[in-house]
Order: C-alpha cells, then sequence, then structure tokens
C-alpha cells in the first residue's frame, strides 16, 4: 500500500486517531511466530553517495530470535524518513554506524511479546523506539519509552526527533523575552511546522521566510508573518524583517538551511542576536558577514538533537519536553503534514520521494504490523 | 623626521624610557600658544573607497581655542594607525562618523595646558587620548587616563586598543581550563603578539598559524608553537594543530581574518568549543563547514572594543585589563613592535605603509610634540 499525500489522511483518518482497543485486541496473544513470515529489515551496505541508492541499500528478511532478559518484541507499524537518515546513506551525518546498518531513527510500534522479566510493558501497548527501518524489532524495554494507547499512530512515529528539536530550538538557545520575535528559514519543514504551531502556543511572533510563494501556508496559526525570498539579499530581507518584527525584539533566528542563507538570517537578529543552524539542507558552509558577527555581536551556532540526548543535563530538558509534545500531539494542537506513506518493500520509491525538492510534508515507511493490524478484524465490536 | 624598522629603536631608545624629568622639565609652562605654530590635523572628508586616499584625506591647520570648563589642552606625541582606522577610511567600520572626522583612536601625549577646574592632572603628565592624528587636542579631562611618566612613550601609544582586545579575546570569551591551549592566526599581529605575551604569563599553550616561513617568530614565549599555513585544508591544519596541543583542551581559537579562515579554526578546536573573529583582514564572510557547527557544536563569534566600552559591565573588565596591562608595558614584560614612525605631515605615506601587506610591526604617527621634546634641551642635566 503507497498513500499518497490528499488521499492519506482520509484513507488513515480511522486508523489515525484509534484507541486503545485497536491495538489490544487486532493482534493474536500470545504471540506466534510460526504464524508470520519472517521480518524484513532494510540495510545499508555501502555509503558511496556517487553510487545508485538501489546499490547501497537492500531488503533483508531475517530469522526470528528468542528474546533475552529484559527484551521486547516490537511490531513497527511506522518509521520516519528524516533529512538526517539521507545524510547518513551518504555518510555524511555526525554518526557513521559500522556498516552493514539497519537506518532510522524514530518509529512507533506495537509490543508483542516481552521476556519474562519486564515491567509495564504488555502486549498489545504503543510504544516509540528507535525507529530502524525493520517489520520488527527486538529492543532492550529501557529503550523503549510507551506511549499513550490513544495516541495517533503516524504523528507518533514523527513524534522523536522534530518536535523535540523545534521545543529545544524555541526554548534553550536563548532565552526568549516576552514578546519576542523569531525568525525562521524552511518554515515548512517538519521542524518548522513544529515551531510554528509551539510559538503559537507560546505566544512568540514568527517570521517565515520560504523560497516560494506556494508554500506559504494559508492558515495562520497564531503571531505570524511570511516572507518570500526569491533571491533577495541580506538588506533586503533584514529590511522585510524588521518592518514584520516592528518593536518585538529578535534574539534569535532558526536556520535549516547553511549556505548564505545563515548569514542572511545573521542580518535579521537583533545585535547580540543568535543564529542557530539544526540542518544542512544547502550542505553549504555558513557564510555570515563580519561585521555581523564583529560589529554587531550576532553569535551563530548549531543544534543537534543526539548531542542533546548524550548529555544527562540536556536530557532532563529533552525529557520534560516529550511529556507536554505527546499531550500536544494527543489533542491535535500539534500536527506534522504527511506527504505520503510507503510500505518497507518500497523503500527504494520511498527514499527518492523524501528527497525530492519541493516536498511539503514527511515521507512515512509502514512495518508489516501496519496493515497485519489495520485489516485484522476488531474482537471487540463496541469499539 | 621618518623612521623604519631597524634603526626606530636604536634612535628612539633613549626617548622610549623617558624618566618623569624628560617631560615635566622639557617643555615650557606655563604653555604660551604664541610661541608655536598653530596645531595640525589629519582631516577626512570622504569615505568613498574608490577614491585615492590623497583626494580624501588632508591635513588641516586650525587656530588654537581657549579652554573651557574641564579641559585640558594635550600635545600628542605619538598616535597608531590601526587597522579599524584604515577601515573607517573606506567607510567599511563599524562606526561611520560625521564627514569630515579627525580620524584616529588611540595615541599618547603630554599635558600642555589644563583648564583651572581640572583636578589630578598638571603639565608634563603623560595621557592616554582617544587617539585623534593632531598636533594638539583639547579633551574633556575625564576622558583622558593619566599613565605613570615612566612608561614607555611610544609603547604607551599602542595601548589603548590591541592589548585590552588580547587581553579580553583570552579571558572573557570562554574559561579557559588549566592547562588550556589556545589557537590564534595572524599570530604576528599587534594582537596576536599581545596574546602570545599574555598567554605566555598565564602558562596557556599557544598554536600561532600564519602564512609565510619568515613571520614565525625567532623567539618562543612561553608555551607555543608554529604552525606555517601556506593553503593547506582544514583536515590538515586541524591534525597539526591536534597534535600540538596533544592533551591540553583546545576551547578557544582567536580569528583575525575571516573568510575560510574562520572555518579552518572552527576545524581546530574541540567539540563545544568557539571561534572568536576580531578582525576583518579578509573582508569575505566567515564560511564554516555546517558539520563543525551542528554535529560538533562550535560556535562562532565576533569581539569589538568598541562594545565592550559601551556596556557598563563589561567596562569593569577593560578598566581592570588597562591597570595590569600598564603594570605589563612598563616592565617590559608586554610589547608591541614597531614597523615605522611617520610624523603627521607625511600621512600619506604612513597609511600606504600600514595597508601594505607583509608588515610585521606597528606604523606609528608623531605629533608635533614628538620632536619639539625629544629635541628641546632638558633642563636637569642629573637626567
Amino acid at each position: 500500500m503507497v498513500c499518497k499525500k490528499g488521499d492519506t489522511m482520509d484513507r488513515l483518518s480511522p486508523f489515525t486517531q484509534p484507541s486503545t482497543q485497536h491495538f489490544l485486541h487486532r493482534f493474536p496473544a500470545p504471540f506466534d511466530p510460526a504464524q508470520f513470515p519472517p521480518p524484513v529489515s532494510v540495510q545499508v551496505h555501502d555509503v558511496d553517495a556517487s553510487k545508485a541508492l538501489e546499490e547501497r541499500v537492500e531488503l533483508t528478511a531475517r530469522e526470528r530470535r528468542p528474546l533475552m532478559a529484559g527484551e521486547v518484541r516490537v511490531g513497527m507499524l511506522a518509521m520516519t524518513i528524516n533529512p538526517a537518515d539521507l545524510l547518513q546513506l551518504d555518510g555524511r551525518y555526525g554518526v557513521r554506524p559500522k556498516l552493514p546498518y539497519v537506518p532510522g531513527h524514530e518509529g512507533v510500534g506495537v509490543v508483542l511479546q516481552t521476556a519474562d522479566d519486564v515491567p509495564d510493558l504488555s502486549p498489545g501497548h504503543l510504544v516509540l523506539s528507535n525507529g530502524r527501518w525493520s517489520d520488527e524489532l527486538v529492543v532492550g524495554h529501557r529503550h523503549l519509552e510507551r506511549i499513550d494507547d490513544a495516541a495517533d499512530v503516524l504523528q507518533s512515529a514523527m513524534l522523536r526527533a522534530n518536535p523535540p528539536t523545534a521545543w529545544l530550538l524555541l526554548k534553550h538557545i536563548v532565552s526568549l523575552p516576552a514578546g519576542g520575535c523569531v525568525v525562521q528559514n524552511a518554515a515548512n519543514s517538519a521542524v518548522g511546522q513544529c515551531v510554528r504551531q509551539l510559538a503559537a502556543l507560546g505566544g512568540v511572533r514568527v517570521i517565515n521566510i520560504v523560497r516560494r510563494a506556494d508554500a506559504v501556508d494559508a492558515r495562520t496559526l497564531g503571531d505570524e508573518h511570511w516572507i518570500v525570498d526569491e533571491g533577495m539579499d541580506a538588506p533586503t530581507l533584514s529590511a522585510q524583517v524588521k518592518r514584520l518584527a516592528g518593536q518585538h525584539p529578535r534574539p534569535l533566528a532558526i536556520d535549516a538551511i547553511g549556505g548564505e542563507a545563515t548569514g542572511k538570517l545573521a542580518a535579521c537578529v537583533d545585535d547580540g542576536g543568535t543564529v542557530v543552524v539544526y540542518g544542512l539542507m544547502s550542505g553549504a558552509p555558513a557564510a555570515v558577514d563580519l561585521h555581523e558577527l564583529v560589529f554587531r555581536d550576532v553569535r551563530v551556532r548549531g543544534f543537534w538533537l543526539a548531542r542533546w540526548f548524550s548529555d544527562p543535563v540536556q536530557l532532563g530538558q529533552v525529557k520534560a519536553a516529550y511529556t507536554e509534545l505527546v499531550a500536544l500531539m494527543k489533542a491535535g494542537t500539534l500536527r506534522i503534514d504527511i506527504e505520503a506513506i510507503y510500505p518497507l518493500a518500497s523503500v527504494h520509491e520511498a527514499l527518492a520521494h523524501a528527497a525530492r525538492p519541493g516536498r511539503t510534508g514527511k515521507v512515512l515507511l509502514t512495518g508489516a504490523w501496519f496493515d497485519r493490524l489495520l485489516q485484522a478484524p476488531r474482537e471487540n465490536p463496541d469499539n
């Protein structure tokens, strides 16, 4: 099953708002491996970007192994394809796993089976995992985070990376004063969408910069404003930002692009302001006019969620963020656009789609358990 | 009188180590203006860099005016030509004075005359001033800083900008851990020389990057090391820096150049390290690989002494720095190389010299009082 934008939401709407019963009752427990074919995983065995993806990325079926102490077997429902995954496939990410590796960083699944000593998790529970692109994963229970069984499955698959990135960018890079204004480019990226929604909730004015008029969102989520930058120079962009910001201070700009875009944002913040780069869309070195750095005291830094996870102090901020983000997603206040959904078997097509310019939503992969549960008869006729 | 490197120090050595008596006795007090021709000032009346300097910068004689309350008449001895002055002449500095203006930012003079209500200053005292390129200045007494009459006159002329810049760069950008290592380019610039000397005093390892083998200083001031970068790429430079730094942490790099040089220094600091840009030698935007920013959390910021002066909190740090720097200069522990000395009348030649690539010392201007005092008979034969 391949779903594309437009039909996706309609066809999947009963599933994207599942109740607990959907999962607790839709699959056979206790889990009997003999009933299901071996799970399939995506494997990367080469990161030489000069070769075609088809030569580097393949699908491999694996035998199931018995669980060991503390482990959980998870049937994967949905996994994201993020820019970080695409960079890693080309060997250009901050982490280069040993080859071969199973790619993927975030996803949601259903608990199929647990070792006897695993507390708090039972078959049927929804869990966030490391999101490796597989039909099934065997994971230590400490690496799983149970989420509300009534959570939106597809939205939850996108919870782990982009929403906390947006959250931390907005709240932990600079201390935003009351009435602060944030400037961001790539405003319709997944992080950009989350920044817009979180800023709207927090009463922060946002100035969104996009490269095409058709990328401007018709909805206005909060106190937000748009600039279509089809190649204007830094002074022109800065003048537009200042006009839209009015009297609101501009201590922070959020950059997904790099290259000249970083320098343009540097021209848009106040003296002493910060440009934080979290994305590598241009691949080009951040180019910042020395006058911005020296005479206006503008600061440039980066943000990488993996680093925040690796620091015990910052991890506390991430954990606090998740609690609120799950609640916002469940309430429907925080949503990320989905452009298309592909089953694992179509991973090459999915990757090509994810790399396509002009996307306006996330590309998701689904594991075998997505269709199995979707098609399973509901055992409780009341739901 | 034009002094060039080599002969300068010998010819001037009796004067660069003056005693109090040199000044208190060498000029006629009370000051009688009728004895001296009107003072001359350099004036800038155009900052259009496409025009020759001779068309934009001229010498103008002015009538002396009587002092008003709180004012002091200063006979200028020596003034620096700094890169900031050259940028400002071309309209490319962070401050653009209203035209016409008298350029210059630092210099040393001797008090000629004070208004009746000026405390603590008397004719013959050595003072630091705003360093405008003039034979004489009339300045409010609050804007003058008296320094030890036994200070080295020429060195004192260079005290106001570069030594405190080096001081603040080393001590107030990051918190340097014990055993920290600092990397700097343009290591033979005036700030670079001060960084080397202050680092040597503080036990900080310094790795100096220069562009030509003949720019390596034969002296080793402390725990310092040199790299001649004749165009190596960032990974090569970074590998050399790591080898020379050994186990010493590298949280700070100091950049006078911008452009690709900033990115190269970004590759040389530790994860989470800072590159601070204080100079604009290349004029090109700082170009920093996104991997350094995002995956290694390297931060890039600027430093401008004028900004620190304008912030009351930071001004405290500057004042504290001066006290120590004056003492170090007097002790001969802190010295800046002088390449040439020109009288104000040769300002065009001096500016051309200051803009010449490959300089290894400062170009100074002298006011009329430099020669007058040098040639005056010493009234106290004991000195």
